[in-house]
């Protein structure tokens, strides 16, 4: 690119204000109902404000951001992501989806266009489930979906509920609870999510900009531990052994195998153990480990795949305990269901990327996103992902602001063209 | 046992007086160097002192208790052991052996026997390598061994140097430092250590004593690294990814097939993954784990499989690091020498179980023990365990005090026989 657009200038003021504002080295800390997202959902309403949008906040603490259109009767096209990062995170993953909102808002205000529906850019709360062990609790109290138990769900860094997060945040927890919806789902016409994309599909296709296809779904462990005994590393003979690091080692190996047979079956799913913990208060070079804790994550596009995965898991954690002498807890299970894109919103984005000659592949989200939240809830949702290096939830995230900026055209294109091809909603 | 010896009955009082001031829930933390080893010292000093034995402290901190004998130019026998635990410990390992030297002398003052030679109580200090990453440091300076440059080891808990927590409990380092011994090894006849057995094979053998044959060494990791690239856990594709986890579990498995391969010939070694920990500032359930923390430890009492096992695993960390994308840091690298027990002490000891109608197998010893750097510089050496369930290192060890006292009547017919058999040295 040679120069950005206005509104591409401003998405990089916001992201820069919001990286200096929210460094926590290494990387940036924007936890959820905590300081870094207040912080940028102040930042961000002062810039729609500026450009004459109106604020408004829900029950749950939600930013609505709207441009009024022509005709008050239309649904509204919202365009919506998350202010919150994971710990040590990086500044892309979340605001840059807002900070393209922003820009296609000033783009219309720039070039003197309004259009025949209201425009919303929609910050969410809470999105990463490390804080709330929860599917997007935020998108879901939009929604008026959240269910009354998740209030109590506590946040992993402070041990409150996320009730207490939202009173302490001069939010409403018992509106939420009543189930008191943020928006009315039938006044979305199109609910649009950019987003960095955190694998390296884009990269791989030199892509700045891709057009996602569908969300997998998943589900997750998040407190899961082998259990065996704890020995002398050097007294304990062999046969004797309750080892939970080679009984963790007998589930990743199985585990591993079913994701061979899943591949060459041409089915797509991702495996992972993204925690791996000995009790720092047991363990030691000289210990047999008797305990080993781990997170489990395990996601496909595909319903299928992920129920074949946790029968296959049951069958390797009872072969693996008996082979050991080991036994599993696998503790409270996290489930989120797969997504689909909006056929007529991808058909609306494709040809918005042909007439401006840029190429926006389709990519899959093995992630998940709070666009699948809408799409769960029948809404037309689509979502546009973002080249970026070096993965997310880590500080390296390595977004260019040009990529950003061919999201901000084709996202300008899209809005305005609406009504011109799209017979829904 | 109906009832036990009066020496058994002194010892059980003083594991009783020292659990009760070192508890620590769960279990019991002596730190070397720390409060509760101190306390310990103390403790064993002044009923040694009651007993009439002389008491007498090296530069290290090294406690000898000596109850004279009737020739002061014969070499003494040394029962030794030491006082500090490791963090949340049972109250046996270690302290059950100074428990039992004191009981011997508590009989022979009690029964009006006089040795022909000094009867020394050796209490060393910080054997428990998780303080400081050394092979029996006090042992080491009891022997004037103690490389300088250990003293600037830092201990796992305060950071703080051997040398300057030796200064604060009023030691001198700098004569440690210049290699003057606490005793002459050519003054030492017989070192004997009574220890717990952390395994479980006295317990299989339905014998309250062993006579140990050996003492593995062994080489330990404590600081290994598997290094990969920190991805999400969705978006990340299996084809792009750096997991770390996935690298571990290729070096267990490999080196679980090497392990195998030396049982099938008969050759003994124990292979522990003490420690597993992924960064908490850096994990979470949607990670890709970029690093992945873990200790290694390989024991055996031949050096040659020791060397094997070594080599085995340079091999299989280069293949795992081609075949997952990821290298391992092993980091520092800690060695310990196998030694072997003193064929003439053995029989000795065999000679006074047949005498008692005891039974006593002989056992190996997995674990290390201050007895290794003393058969090491030559003196000879004699273990025995004593019967104890549920290993040690944790705060579930469980020694009868009715099975100490079997050692310790082991041990006293030993050492009044001592001239009347041995021809050395």
């Amino acid at each position: 690119m040679s120069s950005l657009t206005a509104g591409g200038k401003l998405a990089g003021r916001i992201l820069d204000a919001l990286a200096e504002a929210t460094t926590d080295a290494p990387g940036i800390t924007r936890v959820a109902y905590g300081a870094g997202e207040h912080f940028a959902h102040d930042l961000v309403r002062k810039e729609a404000e500026r450009l004459g949008a109106v604020a408004r906040v829900d029950a749950a603490g939600n930013l609505y951001l709207t441009l009024k259109g022509c005709d008050p009767d239309l649904p509204a096209i919202v365009i919506g992501s998350h202010l919150d990062s994971v710990a040590h995170g990086g500044n892309f993953d979340g605001v840059a989806g807002i900070a393209a909102g922003l820009a296609v808002m000033a783009e219309l205000v720039g070039q003197g266009i309004r259009l025949s529906r209201d425009l919303i850019v929609l910050a969410t709360r809470a999105e990463e489930a490390v804080w709330f062990p929860l599917s997007y609790p935020g998108s879901q109290a939009v929604l008026g979906l959240l269910e009354p138990q998740a209030l109590e769900a506590r946040r992993s860094d402070s041990g409150r509920t996320l009730a207490e997060h939202m009173r302490e945040e001069g939010f409403d927890p018992d509106a939420v609870r009543r189930g008191m919806p943020g928006i009315d789902a039938g006044r979305i016409a199109a609910f649009i999510e950019v987003h960095i994309e955190q694998g390296p599909r884009l990269i791989a296709a030199e892509a700045p900009v891709g057009i996602v296809t569908g969300i997998a779904g998943g589900f997750r462990y998040v407190d899961a531990k082998c259990l065996g005994a704890y020995a002398h590393s050097g007294a304990e003979p062999r046969f004797a052994r309750h080892d939970s690091v080679l009984g963790f080692a007998d589930l990743i190996a199985g585990l591993e195998k079913e994701w061979d047979a899943l591949e060459r079956e041409g089915r797509e799913a991702t495996i992972t153990f993204g925690r791996v913990q000995s009790d720092p208060a047991q363990h030691g070079g000289s210990r047999v480990l008797g305990e080993l804790g781990f997170t489990l994550d395990a996601r496909s596009a595909e319903a299928a795949v992920l129920d074949r995965i946790e029968k296959r898991l049951h069958d390797i954690l009872a072969e693996a305990g008996s082979k050991r002498g080991v036994t599993f807890e696998l503790g409270p299970r996290f489930t989120w269901e797969p997504a689909t894109m909006s056929p007529a919103l991808i058909a609306g984005l494709d040809r918005a990327a042909t007439e401006l000659q840029m190429r926006a592949p389709h990519v899959p989200s093995g992630a998940g996103h709070d666009a699948a939240m809408f799409a769960g809830a029948g809404i037309p949702t689509a979502m546009l992902f973002v080249r970026n290096e070096k993965g997310s939830h880590n500080p390296h995230e390595a977004m260019e602001i040009a990529d950003l900026d061919q999201a901000i055209r084709l996202l300008f294109r899209f809005v305005t063209d609406f009504d011109n091809h799209l017979d829904q909603p």
